[in-house]
């Protein structure tokens, strides 16, 4: 029984509904009903486990998108990842992003 | 000699870096560093004044793109638009939005 590593820890923000279709740096069109999410350096199709210590809601995403592009920021999650972790009216919170085992 | 019709009043924001060469809903590829915006309903190739009260300073950008897709905000502002009115920081501010004359 392995413990989930602790990846990073700061404020994750979710998409713009611009960005529906549009195309991610892993080349595959982004769409906000999938659980996928942007981080600056995990490798694309990383499967990591985005909390919040707050509510204790959490949510796995695949990364397959570069960002986030505003500083303090550590991950961009799509819109239904941020409806899972109840954070579309707040916009942005704090998260603990943790790997898969 | 005419004077400035008031369009609209409320928040600006600016484009994620995200967007940056992406298609726009005219067709155009989006352009940080054009003096471009998003308004929900203006006709593609609208030119219109945006000011901050706050601070007196303006710019004038053409419409080449629909949003923005936050409640509460009125105008999308490239980059190098919303650099003009000294909102980078900020990230968001109230404006005014009036006809070119």
């Amino acid at each position: 029984h392995e413990t989930p590593e602790l990846i990073d820890k700061g404020i994750a923000s979710f998409y713009s509904d611009r960005f529906q279709g549009q195309t991610t740096a892993s080349g595959e069109p982004f769409d906000q009903q999938a659980l996928t999410a942007a981080h600056p350096s995990l490798p694309f199709g990383t499967e990591v486990i985005v909390t919040r210590p707050d509510n204790g809601r959490e949510v796995t995403v695949l990364i397959n998108d570069r960002g986030p592009f505003v500083r303090g920021r550590i991950i961009d999650l799509s819109k239904r990842a941020a409806r899972e972790l109840g954070m579309i009216n707040r916009g942005t919170v704090p998260v603990l992003v943790t790997s898969v085992q």
